[in-house]
């Protein structure tokens, strides 16, 4: 591949890198954030591509006439979970721009136009609501609800928008700009092992499972750790534990994932029994019944402890997504685009996901598709999260067939 | 009790109050503590005590020559734990002021010093470590040990210190400051409900449980929660959840208590397997066999708990105070001084405690006791802590008549 590709991850390496960890900490309307934004103008200004900013804060770069109808539209995002690596959604924006450079070097004539998009705050690490930018686009989150959403330090969506210097008061559904789109193709690396098993490079998305977050608060009653006799305590950190073993359990039932990877204690002192245990549950399975199961299972479980403890117990479903089914006709296409390439027909694997995408959030309004490149180790949502170069220049090369295909005809 | 003594309580009540709570957050050297520390310093001038900050930053207001000898001391601290209640401390060293208001109106005639004593950093909630105050005096903690000593934010305690305006250049034992100390009497609120259970407004200190904090390290491996297979996860909140429960299972064996209540959790995000997951172990038990039992049970448990589930488990004993028997020749006086009151002798009910006291720490080097104040709900550490005024005027009259007895022969 060519300097233009290594150079785009050799400037992007260091934006919001913890040295500590090695992770990324690209969160919504950070310094971090700006500087990815930044970096984004400059790789498509570079490329005399059209940058426009949405009202809900998505970046777009777009080559040929905007309004003129049938886009075709790549890209991905750029921020990151706590400590997240560096190809969940970098991927998929840096082989955006190298794919058009692919295309530019073949020659290609462009007939419809082409757009690259960095969607905002894909991870919702800041305000815990995933996809806050296609969301709003697609019209699944009202501006009301994006009003109400805080970050740990209270700090509201819109307050963070006009500190970084972003007018919040438009945001909302966006159905003009997602007329003007004639098809989404997201490239992502993928998160979890299945094209490493099938011995793969690239593989096409079928569908994105169902999935959502609930907040469990357990409520208790502070006490001194030292003094309280183990039958007068009323102890939410002993029901929050029988809930994490119930959800794995309920989880291998259901052949669904169930995780509690975020807590939050008060008062969270070394000698103070807590008066609230706050933990978050990831659910996702296969279809919607095994999901049901798995999410009800959990909270009769949950239920049944805190009754035993004497702990008042909420559950909060905080986002949810059904399953998304990407087009078949897209789908049908790529696949076609590539085998073309390969000689073959129907070679490419196709492969479904527990992970949300803005191509999900997307697929309800526009035919949208996704592109997966290999995780040699399935590792994701970490430091260690890594992609080979060769399946990386795979990825540009099947994305520049795709856009090839659909845009240059 | 005096209006004095009521304008004690509402002048010291804001002080550090959180309005989201209502609990205290009085950390070392913090602006609340600055402004805890001016207060103590007006109660004593008010009173035309001597005041003085000495080398490790506890508060000492004097009555007579501070240098002569054979002194006796009260008080207590006027830190807190996180969303701390308003007696645990403040208490002892408000009824100080009370008690030396008492022997005044009595026309009392002191043979010995008299010294009121704010001791520092008494909680440990900052800095994680308890009693820094007297246990440096006492030559229970280093100057190189309490330099290592940082905040959740890494601040130092040396620089915490010079950021009040203390030099901690000179922190370290005080034996010529011990050796001036002929008695020390802390008074407290009871953390427990023996008092209410026997039907006493006022009892005495027996022995202080053994105990300690255990910081255990879950290491497993970051991963995206909706795309990580369950057999190939490594997730510690797993080991830390089973671990939780053992640890309730083992000290309802060993008739101890052991509290998980403080957690720290790395990356923390709603969809993301966590790498790390720390989790402090407080226990306590009658005796140390009882603690040993208990704390390495626990710790065999979290181990085999973590082979299984491919975690590495490190386990560092932060903290540990062995049992801290009372001198019983200090105690059979104040028995004796209390039942003379009483015109009948031994009716003072005598308990032990599991929480740890700067009494606790210096009764290695000082004669020692301690007279506790009815819990009508053994409720501390908790904005719900509670004694009742009755109770609290019952403990100032104890307090005066054995200072009396002590100090004004």
């Amino acid at each position: 591949m060519s300097e233009t590709f290594h150079a785009m991850w050799r400037s992007l390496r260091p934006i919001g890198r913890s040295d500590a960890s090695g992770g990324y900490r690209r969160y919504a309307w950070t310094a971090a954030d700006a500087d990815c934004r930044l970096w984004f103008r400059m790789q498509a200004e570079a490329r005399r591509l059209d940058v426009e900013t949405d009202r809900n804060g998505n970046q777009w770069a777009w080559l040929g006439d905007p309004t003129a109808g049938d886009a075709v539209v790549t890209g991905s995002h750029l921020d990151s979970v706590p400590d997240g690596g560096a190809f969940d959604g970098p991927l998929g924006v840096v082989s955006a721009f190298a794919a058009l450079d692919e295309l530019r070097a073949r020659g290609a004539v462009f007939e419809r136009p082409l757009a690259i998009v960095n969607f905002g705050d894909e991870e919702g690490a800041r305000f815990g609501l995933a996809c806050v930018g296609s969301r709003l686009t697609a019209g699944r989150l009202t501006k009301e609800q994006a009003y109400e959403l805080r970050d740990a330090d209270g700090i509201s969506l819109p307050q963070a928008m006009e500190a970084a210097g972003y007018d919040p008061s438009g945001i909302g559904p966006d159905p003009e700009r997602l007329a003007r789109i004639g098809a989404f193709v997201e490239l992502h690396v993928e998160q979890g092992r299945a094209l490493d098993l099938s011995g793969d490079s690239v593989g096409l998305a079928s569908a994105i499972w169902p999935h959502g977050r609930w907040r469990y608060d357990f409520a208790g009653e502070a006490n001194h750790a030292g003094t309280t006799r183990l039958v007068d305590r009323r102890d939410p950190m002993l029901t929050y534990a029988e809930t994490v073993l119930a959800a794995r359990r309920e989880a291998e039932l259901a052949g669904a994932v169930a995780t509690f990877g975020k807590i939050a204690v008060e008062p969270n002192g070394v000698n103070a029994i807590p008066s609230l245990v706050r933990g978050w549950l990831d659910a996702r399975a296969a279809d919607q019944g095994a999901l049901d199961k798995v999410v009800t299972g959990i909270e009769a479980e949950a239920r049944a402890y805190a009754e035993r403890h004497g702990i008042d117990l909420t559950v909060v479903r905080e986002s949810f997504t059904p399953v998304v089914d990407f087009s078949h006709t897209l789908r049908d296409e790529l696949s076609r685009l590539l085998g073309e390439k390969t000689g073959s027909t129907g070679k490419v694997p196709v492969l479904g996901t527990g992970a949300g995408h803005d191509a999900g959030i997307l697929s309800e309004s526009i035919p949208t598709a996704m592109l997966f490149v290999r995780n040699p180790t399935g590792v994701s949502h970490s430091p260690a999260e890594f992609a080979a170069e060769d399946d990386c220049v795979s990825g540009v090369l099947a994305l520049a067939d795709v856009l090839e295909g659909l845009a240059c005809r």
